[in-house]
């Protein structure tokens, strides 16, 4: 993979009237970057060859022809894996972090992580105190926010996830008492031991085979939140269609969306979840390589499970070098 | 097939207080009916080894201990592949043909078959003039008639069915202009050819290669209205989990549901749908098998795609022997 990038160096770029100079600090490695690089448009269109590679940043004003921003002033956007660029001033989204937050949150549990979890689970899943709910990748950046959400709404949670690093973590830190390791127990026999009477909502960000081991037990209206089918991004992986039965058999949905279509209820979800990080009820982990050479490292452990919660890369220290 | 089925002559029941003998005439074959003799509950639960063969049924009362039904009324019930029962009067609805209606429709296009296409379409697939429909296992009794309530909704219908029979009773009788013949022409690129702007609702039939070609093709917001998925009734079919990530690309719906959901409706959508069978809008198939031997040979048509239309079998004479 590292022979599918080349580093490039070029000018630092200045504003024209209405733009904004951005210093990039920190780049976000979601698991959907590795299909951002297919042929096949995503939520984002496809990578063209040959140019910056697309990334979801944070960054500080450095300059700003635009009355909207400062030098100094924290903003979102689509800044690239590159440590400068300038954008329209409209393209941007300001950002102010409280204090005792750290400001890397503000790109990752408080951004787009958070905007998932909270609104995928309740705008698609649409639970009901008491019922229960099954996740998958529970460990992962937007998983654990969904787990420990969940069980505010009142939720049973179950959350599966892969080696007892990521599930000691679960129950201990994050306070999930039903986890799932399915790298070392039969997925099927336990979720018959946990949700004896079934799933009621399901929030999927794997597919494969423990997706159809989910599918087949779900409760009549039951509904499956489609976040993400990370198993299925380099291809070849397929699902039981007897398995998809069970969504005619039990009159059950399940749903896709994207977190593009919630950004109007992004101030209120980030504000109750701030609210939570400060009463230390929500927990989550972040994981930040420095510098944009390790984003090959952070596409490659995000991929292969082997980061710890949110994916970051670090551009730039925050204060001015 | 014919070797799992034992053929058993036994007295002829004798009704209770409250109960009501009924002597069958019409046994409907639904595709799902391979299903129910599988271990697994369907929407039914399983077919008990060595009990009577379930069946949907209309038959004729021939005595009644009940004041609300009488000799001579037709019947809709659970009367099993059986020439006679008894059922508690509770579970019996009356069934009052329209004269130049004939009677077996009302165990088929006016009754599960209707309300399956028409609240599937209508309550799953919420579709709004001009939208794109793609319908699966088209010439098939419900398919058949999503195409044409389709087209008296406002959409484009595109109809997919297999063999030259099939599809020009679809053209010609049924008027629906767009039908694709996934045994001879290549599915992807007629419905690439036929939906350029995508899919908006897709009712599913079938599943397997052509449900992933119609789900890589969804358009924003699509719905995919879940009926069935009788590729899948003998096991060993899969979907491609890529194409199903096109339900979070495109924040697409795919939703199952059950008739049994909408009997609240069966009066409203029966009156509509016998009017547009009045008017000579509404075409349908039936074929009848003579005799309740003819079970096997019926099931086996229905599964195996070559029988036109809804499946019948026709246990008595409507008139009495």
């Amino acid at each position: 993979m590292r022979d599918d990038f080349e580093v490039s160096r070029v000018p630092r770029p200045e504003p024209g009237a209405g733009e904004v100079l951005v210093r990039n600090l920190y780049l976000l490695i979601p698991p959907s970057m590795r299909l951002w690089m297919n042929e096949k448009p995503t939520y984002f269109p496809a990578q063209p060859l040959g140019e910056v590679m697309m990334g979801i940043t944070l960054g500080v004003v450095e300059d700003s022809r635009d009355a909207r921003f400062a030098p100094g002033d924290y903003v979102n956007g689509l800044g690239g894996c590159q440590e400068w660029f300038v954008a329209e001033a409209g393209q941007l989204q300001k950002v102010q972090p409280r204090p005792g937050v750290p400001v890397a949150t503000y790109r990752s549990v408080l951004d787009v992580q958070g905007l998932t979890a909270y609104c995928g689970l309740t705008e698609i899943g649409r639970p009901q105190a008491g019922e229960t709910l099954v996740v998958t990748a529970a460990a992962g950046s937007v998983g654990s926010l969904v787990c420990q959400i969940g069980k505010r709404l009142g939720l049973k949670v179950v959350g599966i996830a892969g080696g007892p690093e990521k599930c000691d973590w679960l129950r201990q830190v994050c306070g999930v008492e039903h986890v799932i390791d399915y790298k070392s127990e039969d997925v099927g026999a336990r979720l018959d031991a946990l949700c004896p009477d079934g799933i009621d909502i399901a929030y999927e960000n794997v597919g494969g085979p423990v997706m159809d081991l989910i599918l087949a037990r779900l409760r009549f209206k039951a509904r499956v939140v489609l976040c993400g089918l990370v198993s299925s991004y380099n291809g070849g992986v397929t699902q039981s269609t007897e398995a998809l039965m069970q969504l005619v058999n039990k009159a059950a949905r399940m749903e896709g969306f994207l977190v593009s279509e919630y950004l109007h209820k992004q101030a209120e979800v980030v504000e109750r979840l701030e609210h939570w990080i400060a009463e230390g009820q929500l927990h989550y982990q972040m994981e930040i390589l420095d510098g944009l050479d390790s984003l090959i490292e952070a596409v490659g452990r995000v991929f292969h499970g082997r980061n710890r919660g949110v994916q970051l890369v670090r551009v730039f220290e925050e204060k001015a070098a």
